[in-house]
């Protein structure tokens, strides 16, 4: 077994990976294996009764919003009784921040990977605060998602399949450049996407009314594209999915309750442990004790080779997150202990235009003690409450320990 | 006599101005000074026979703009005959990229000093290449400028005006964690100004092929927003100057032949030297024999604090006018040397936020043997053909030296 040559197959095919923004539909309709009662949800597998604060809200509010109950508790009891299945994103090729719950109706980007043919989707950005992917569900949270459903989507649509798609990874490349690293930071991200869009949504909405609100909300969404991104960064990881023999990370992500991975080599199967708990930056009237355990497949970045990989690419993001412009740098430093190459397309200026750090490795993670670092939100630990803040957190030992015992148990070394 | 004292007053007076895009307006109504039979032009002071080839191809292509000539020959000799006045941009509140070439008819960004409610103006950016800006006037030239003119600017003036104006201090200071440095690289700053822009261009233009036209414009051009960014400098220049006792430079400039600084405390007074030649990087097909002499206000934004004072900021720049990201860093840190403080809002990330380098200072200058770096754009050195490079050039000792004589004739030490 050539597990470096199973390796640079794997990053290879991570970084080879072209993955453009082709248009939106109905979850129903095209995200794979989708039912009308499914709900997806992020990280590995959850039941209700394990589930976190903001993972139950988020679950709640999403029956709200597709019209299957008609408050908090019809909810509770309609998932209680088994009639709405839970599955993850990531069974789905979706990835979704944070909560990450996704009904049949939501509309859903959807990008294609021109260099392998894979295909992967994620919902609408809502932006900051009291939004159902931290587990808010009141009516002004229904209000909005109806309104990005209904209203911006079609609008969207229309807009992305004029311009010919929007190459995401080539925005990312540019991002970088600009002060982003694409998880937490998506500032320059957002405003190129809304670059992207402008034109071709002055023309696809109904009327100027509409198409101001639509660049309003786009251009004042500092992560409107974090979706895109996210799924952006799916379609790259999954490239590298089944790989024989490779021990790079093609999915990293977590549920409020249990962090998980999974390995190139050693297919679908979830390696977890308990999520750890963030520390940051709250905003005014909360603290580290409102927190909710780390939660979202947003990590899907830094198993992408950006976020808290990129970290040094954007030291502004200190003021956010946490800690000094140097911490962000030695943040992107360590990780090139843990990881197997460097990006060839993403690159960071201030390291000398050094390629980001790419392809996590369980050997090496094991081998020098050192835990990955990604950036994160952090959500209300109760339903119904919302974002309150945002930092750092180090996905555990645990993890990578397992993964190499499955591996070396199935590979036999 | 407190020099530092009346230094102080003058970089307080700098920072704290605060420059909003308030209008746009043709500049024979809102530009102070403005006739008929007046160019204004970039530098200290220029006439027809001394001044440089893109200088004399942009007084040409203005003078065919406004419809006074029919062709090159007739505008020379139009200039030449005395009909046409030719006035530096500077001693009419305004600056202008390059050439800098001003004409009655052409529509103006107004900028208004909140704080000390002086007005600055500026001309609109054709973008790159084949310019009226970097001396070329054919007729692909001159069908942008009435575009730009009659098309887009009536829309982003309405734009503007029903935004309540556009804080260019905060785009500014916001662009500087986003990879700009304010002069060569104002690429975040021209997609922050289409995110302020976009929703009020959407209502404004007369439908939605026009909206959809100037919002592809704003968002390609990622030189949209220098203009706005120079006339800001501008303004927050002008409120320091007139400082008695002042030892800071409050203009530098140059027409292409000569380059010219003033000095807060001596007034209007030009201190003048022959430009220097740009060393950069040059477009396909044109290497450093074609190259123009230095040439622009544009120079402004490093009076300002931003631009090559600004490289820190900027690593990526480095791309586009050679060097590396470590020589960023080293330019920013040796304009400290040069300058009187550190700014108050202007700050760069990877230095731990550090002001950038503010108030550039004749004493220092002399003293220290530092001059000045700022970085800038190549035109051809013939009339017609337009852009071909950018690059880096430091201003001259001699500038300084003469106006420490001077200052030190009229101070009496």
């Amino acid at each position: 077994m050539d597990i470096d040559r199973a390796n640079t197959e794997t990053v290879e095919r991570m970084m080879e990976a072209r993955p453009v923004l082709v248009g939106l539909g109905k979850a129903i309709d095209v995200v794979p294996g989708m039912r009308h009662n499914l709900l997806l949800h992020a990280g590995p597998p959850i039941t209700w009764d394990r589930a976190s604060g903001p993972m139950r809200g988020a679950l709640i509010g999403a029956l709200l919003f597709e019209g299957k109950a008609q408050n908090a508790a019809e909810a509770e009891a309609l998932v209680k009784s088994g009639a709405i299945d839970l599955e993850p994103c990531h069974d789905h090729q979706a990835v979704g921040p944070m909560a990450g719950v996704t009904s049949p109706s939501m509309e859903m980007y959807i990008l294609e990977n021109k260099t392998h043919g894979n295909f992967s989707y994620s919902n609408l950005n809502e932006g900051y605060g009291k939004v159902l992917r931290y587990g808010a569900y009141d009516a002004s949270v229904l209000k909005r998602l109806h309104w990005l459903n209904d209203v911006m989507a079609p609008v969207l649509r229309h807009a992305i399949e004029a311009g010919g798609g929007i190459d995401i990874k080539a925005l990312l490349a540019e991002a970088l450049h600009m002060g982003d690293e694409g998880h937490n930071r998506n500032k320059a991200g957002s405003i190129l996407y809304l670059k992207a869009l402008a034109p071709h949504v002055a023309k696809a909405a109904p009327n100027a009314d509409v198409a101001a609100a639509i660049l309003k909300d786009i251009g004042d969404n500092a992560l409107s594209v974090l979706n895109p991104v996210m799924a952006a960064c799916k379609a790259m990881a999954d490239a590298g999915r089944n790989i024989e023999g490779s021990t790079i990370v093609t999915a990293m992500a977590r549920n409020g309750t249990d962090i998980g991975i999974r390995v190139s080599g050693l297919g679908d199967q979830w390696f977890t442990a308990p999520c750890p708990q963030p520390r940051g930056l709250y905003f005014p009237g909360f603290t580290a004790e409102d927190g909710s355990p780390d939660i979202g497949d947003s990590t899907i970045t830094e198993t992408a080779g950006i976020g808290g990989f990129a970290m040094a690419a954007a030291p502004a993001i200190v003021t956010f997150v946490s800690g000094t412009p140097q911490d962000a740098i030695d943040t992107t430093l360590e990780m090139y202990e843990i990881t197997f190459t460097e990006h060839k397309y993403f690159t960071i200026p201030a390291l000398g235009f050094r390629g980001t750090p790419t392809g996590l490795d369980i050997r090496k993670v094991v081998e020098t003690g050192i835990e990955p670092r990604v950036n994160t939100g952090i959500a209300h630990k109760d339903a119904g409450v919302g974002q309150i803040g945002a930092g750092l957190v180090r996905p555990p030992m645990a993890l990578f320990e397992k993964a190499l015992v499955a591996y070396a148990e199935k590979y036999g070394f």
